[in-house]
């Protein structure tokens, strides 16, 4: 990709985040009483965050040359159900800080979190169904089935906390459930509203999943490599709260009997020091998780944007994004 | 009513209750894995419960000739709906049984109730999205409206638990949104999926709105009255939350100011013993409190039963429903 189309593509994504950011405010703003629901979901909505999902849908239905308004309130409902699962998941993970500010069940309590939670789900209902011109039984039952999904997902994510023994297939099929079916469903959904055929939905859900297992995995590595500051949000919780990610997993395939022990018994102990947390990231890296996982979404990416290829439309920014989700740093 | 159309009705109201559980069930056990996630959806849905809002949904549907196929899936959606409150509210309520058994929360944890809850919610829309041959948008903008307002109605219960000067006024806006609304909205989908007119849907809400007031007003009397034997669920847990129900608000109005004065002093005290509970119970009753509760409850159930008599259908067994209700004691 040429350095002119990329900053092109920049500029697209840059404008549609832009769009995005105003229409949620709106949207968040209509509603003022009572403080106790609507001051919390605002207060999420407005955190920011990348927009990716959002920026998904609009990018696949310019793609089409599809209907850009019903675009922009699609993408909304969907990153206003991300932010339900975020503000919920929270509360189950007990992680205190997210984009860099404290979470809701933190800032106030746990009762508010679970409401203002349910609120943000009702509120990407509503906004859905204000969508005109399009098939709305057909968008809403996409929805439906994904959120179901997510919380399938969040169940096992919680479920492989208590077990020792979780395969690698087994991580794949839940964070498949918990990340990568929303990020598939942003594509399916702009491409349904712009009315593209069936098959042609069923390749952008293929693109979209690809994308999101990407997405997850690297997320996983961050954890290890990044640090809070940049990513905005409390690290190492994932190995606090017995998390089995791919890192981890890969990790222990990778390793020879002995290292395999060593991190093991890692995860037999319920409470880590910060020593502890330090002695397991160079035990990972040392297997050589870092550039294995790196590989691991590069192969997804490539994938992804194989798929892309094949598309019947205009793809450019969209090969940008999954570029740029490729090498994110945070 | 004669005794014999009483009978009728309660024969159709038993048939009506059989249909509704056994769906239900067939709906749950229709989920496996995650066991984490669809055995709590299940334990809920399976607890039984009066059934009192899919039941009017089909006997108002069943009073203009309208489709009960259809009608025993909204009223479904609409239990499992007020099943996903229960789930929430008991973790904000503290409130450990309900139906006789420990509350989702109390049973496993609170992530398992939060998760449970979700898939809930997610659960009743999946319900509403496959009847057929109903206006889906019409038919979910008001299920979606009506989520919003239940929220709405869980916040503010919860921000008057912190305040000492809730009035009667704000109490009656806080259970219309957060009881009668629900009551309200299954008459009026009830007639919706009947195909009836606008106006008479309307009219409908409006009997279903004081249906749903007398209800909550009688279910803060029981609270006072009943025995946890017969109500199946923790009681005091309004007062030990500090709610300020109908009955404590109403008697604060009946008193001189010496009797609101000592219970006004109960209001101030964070933790109770049963002796506080049963002292405070004698000042609540010998105000008068139990007759003008009962008064109360009368009013709002005869303007109901004239609302139904200017229905353009058989009302018979809804008016039977409204009676019973009046007179319930669990």
């Amino acid at each position: 990709m040429s350095t002119i189309t990329a900053l092109q593509s920049k500029d697209i994504v840059e404008g549609f985040r832009r769009d995005i950011h105003e229409r949620l405010m709106e949207i968040a703003g209509s509603y003022g009483s009572p403080e106790s629901l609507y001051t919390p979901m605002q207060y999420v909505l407005e955190s920011g965050g990348k927009r990716i999902r959002p920026v998904l849908v609009m990018l696949v239905a310019d793609a089409y040359g599809g209907n850009t308004h019903a675009a922009l309130d699609t993408g909304v409902a969907l990153e206003i159900l991300h932010n339900f699962t975020l503000v919920h998941d929270d509360i189950m993970d007990r992680d205190n800080q997210r984009r860099g500010r404290p979470t809701v069940h933190t800032k106030w309590d746990i009762s508010t979190a679970i409401l203002s939670g349910d609120g943000l789900l009702a509120l990407a209902y509503k906004v859905l169904l204000n969508i005109e011109e399009v098939d709305v039984r057909h968008v809403l039952k996409i929805f439906t089935d994904g959120v179901m999904d997510i919380c399938e997902g969040q169940a096992f994510d919680k479920e492989f906390e208590q077990r020792t023994d979780v395969t690698l297939d087994e991580y794949m099929m839940m964070i498949g459930k918990k990340t990568a079916r929303l990020i598939s469903m942003c594509c399916v959904l702009g491409g349904s509203i712009s009315g593209v055929s069936s098959p042609e939905q069923d390749r952008l859900g293929r693109f979209g999943f690809l994308l999101g297992e990407a997405f997850q995995v690297q997320d996983d590595l961050l954890e290890l490599t990044s640090t809070a500051d940049v990513m905005g949000k409390s690290l190492g919780s994932d190995l606090t709260e017995q998390k089995k990610t791919f890192v981890l997993l890969k990790a222990l395939e990778m390793s020879d009997p002995e290292a395999e022990k060593k991190i093991r018994s890692f995860l037999d102990v319920e409470h880590h020091t910060d020593a502890d947390f330090v002695a397991l990231k160079s035990m990972l890296t040392d297997v050589g998780i870092v550039e294995k996982t790196k590989e691991f979404v590069q192969k997804k990416i490539t994938k992804a944007q194989k798929i892309l290829a094949g598309l019947d439309a205009d793809t450019e920014h969209l090969r940008y994004l999954a570029d740029k989700l490729s090498h994110r740093k945070a």
